[in-house]
């Protein structure tokens, strides 16, 4: 997280908080060093999402104050329904704002109750204690009501920073995709207005396109995973799909393609990146956002390889493409209204496709075991985890549910717990 | 809680856990004792009340079973955005489900994380542990999606019992109105389909008639609390806000305006339930079910005076009328619609009208504080507590925030708080 320029002028204009900025990246980059460069037999391709986490706060910000010099706009989100080829199509840029980590809590809880998930906490925090650089850079913030927490909290983030929040609807019937469509026309229209650029046919495709392909690779990325030995850690799967927030998206695109002709030539060598024969883990829940890495990195450092992640930050984000064949504006939003239509986020009610999702991914991954993720207070997906525990154990696949935060208090309990679900598993 | 007659051939028959039960009432009716009997100088009209509480799960449930025996249908609800007056239209019964007391908790804890509300755990612990008459009297259960816990808990509830759910929208714009008009349509043709009855311009005219009126009698009462010194205590105007969800609507109206002509005398007497002078409070947030009664009987026996409920057990649950003047059963619809849209529970987003009612309430309460209440984990109202607190404070009221759940474990340490907060407010 150390790049080599000196960025601390440009921290400076955008108000960032130097010193306890500083501070930050001190304790990511260590972080990172710890948990990404000690593994072993990484593929080369992984090189350039190295440099990514290294410059993530400087030459990425960097290209987002050239591209705002320029009069395009950088929207920053916080969920996987901001249709994102909206800002796109005006030459803007999306961003996922900073809501991994446990960094200004202390402002946070100023602000929210003490039992708020740590996600929710962290952009607050973040925001609060003026350490991240995406919010700072955005001209706008775009939140959703996926849950009560973040929901609620949007209300607070607006008295510091402009929030616009779209309404996602919460169950999936016929008027459920109506006001779906209305809020995806109200979204154009929004992106219109502070961008001063009309959303036409043309820029529209272009942006479809764009994120089609960026998905089109990740799944490509996630496909490569199903080999057995498994030709990337989780870690470093994961990794990819939380760089895909942030990373310009041709040339991330660019970069995950090349990364997976190399996996594919080291599964036609049957070259894995750990030994054969070692647990195959699902994890399936809540976001991980960068830099979260706590559940994959006790489940690789203990003898097994995460295969997949049924999650925001992984499947759920890249399952489904937009319809590509639209030619009027209205026929591509109604795409980008399907598309983003079928997402199964818990926020569903019922969401029955999420739990037969995780059955599927179990089976094409040929997954040993499933562990269910969920952030503390995530009680969408702390209460959905009973439904998907009940359909996993019913499938005979062994199932571990976890409910942590981002402290790392609990590493040693969340060691022990999973090493001894790895040791069933192995039976 | 305990009636003269012998109901547990009736208990049995639910399938109630007879043993279970009688625990329950015998600790319920020594609570009731010690906390409503306990009072001073209350109105005589609230010996109505107090029979209807030892009746609850006596008389009331026959009363319950002689109406289904006549082919009428009995609906079980939690949440005031549920339309009463559709199912009033077709001769059925709307009642409130346990949901107030720390029940069941093992049970409730196997299928529900343990960082759920008190309340979601209770309705799930009643129904587990066979304790909830009135779950098992009801032909159907009518959940909403007002809040992350509810909605993902009726998933499972609906594993026990048939559970419908409503969906409510989370803003307030034409569109959502759109939503919220073809839900109560809906709704309505489910009422029609399990009671085979045709709702028709009469029959819903009757029931709005039935709802309206007992709205306007719990408007009268709480309109007496305004007299200084009040008239009846918080307990006591709690109370009867209670038994509205379980209580035939038609003699309860009748008893509620009896009570309020003894008011009447009370206040043309300038006779109070207290001496005058004692701080008057204005409780405010997440819903009180029966029988919760902690924050008034602290504040109460803390040397002051609850005047009102900003609550759904209370003022928001009874502020407006539907209009009377509709003619065909359409524009009927339409004046239901308009008028649980109105409702400013927390699930919305912005809510400021909430903020703004409860600036109101204070001051035609005249009330020298607001204590505001939220269920341990009820994120809507404990991340709105924070807007509250802030638009509270700045027109000069003193506020305390008190979040906690049914257990008895804090009652010292809510006693020192509020004992404190009431000696800030004396100065």
């Amino acid at each position: 997280m150390m790049g080599q320029k000196d960025y601390r002028p440009m921290w400076k204009e955008l108000g960032l908080n130097l010193e306890g900025h500083d501070q930050l990246l001190t304790v990511l980059g260590n972080a990172y060093k710890d948990i990404y460069m000690s593994q072993e037999n990484r593929p080369k391709g992984m090189q350039y999402f190295d440099f990514v986490i290294s410059e993530a706060h400087g030459l990425r910000i960097e290209e987002l104050m050239e591209t705002k010099k320029k009069g395009n706009k950088v929207i920053g989100t916080f969920c996987v329904y901001v249709p994102e080829e909206l800002i796109l199509a005006v030459g803007g840029t999306c961003v996922g704002l900073c809501a991994g980590a446990e960094i200004g809590i202390d402002e946070a809880e100023k602000v929210l109750p003490r039992n708020t998930c740590a996600l929710i906490k962290s952009f607050m925090g973040f925001k609060l204690a003026g350490l991240c650089p995406y919010i700072q850079a955005s001209d706008l913030v775009v939140g959703e009501t996926t849950c009560d927490g973040k929901k609620k909290a949007y209300e607070i983030l607006n008295d510091y920073k402009e929030t616009y929040v779209m309404e996602i609807p919460q169950m999936k019937t016929q008027r459920d995709r109506t006001l779906w469509r209305g809020e995806v026309v109200q979204f154009k229209e929004k992106i219109e207005e502070i961008s001063g650029k009309k959303i036409t046919p043309e820029n529209l495709r272009e942006g479809i396109k764009i994120s089609n392909d960026k998905r089109r690779a990740l799944q490509r990325l996630s496909s490569l995973r199903k080999a057995i030995p498994s030709p990337i850690s989780g870690l470093d799967g994961l990794l990819v799909n939380q760089i895909a927030f942030y990373d310009d998206p041709l040339r991330f695109t660019k970069s995950v393609n090349a990364l997976c002709d190399e996996l594919d030539e080291r599964i036609k060598k049957g070259i894995g990146v750990t030994k054969n024969g070692i647990p195959r883990i699902l994890i399936s829940g809540s976001p991980m956002a960068l830099p979260n890495w706590k559940i994959p990195f006790v489940v690789e450092t203990s003898g097994a390889v995460v295969v997949a992640e049924e999650s925001c930050v992984g499947e759920r984000s890249t399952r489904d493409l937009v319809d590509e064949t639209g030619k009027a504006v209205d026929q591509m939003i109604d795409a980008l209204v399907d598309r983003y239509f079928k997402i199964d986020c818990a926020c569903f009610t019922p969401n029955v496709e999420r739990t037969d999702h995780i059955l599927d991914l179990a089976k094409e991954f040929k997954a040993d075991g499933v562990i269910h993720y969920s952030i503390q207070f995530c009680t969408p997906y702390t209460v959905e985890a009973y439904k998907v525990e009940k359909a996993v154990q019913k499938a005979g696949i062994p199932f571990l549910k976890i409910e942590t935060d981002y402290g790392m208090e609990d590493m040693g309990q969340l060691k022990t717990r999973i090493e001894a679900f790895l040791e069933m598993v192995r039976k």
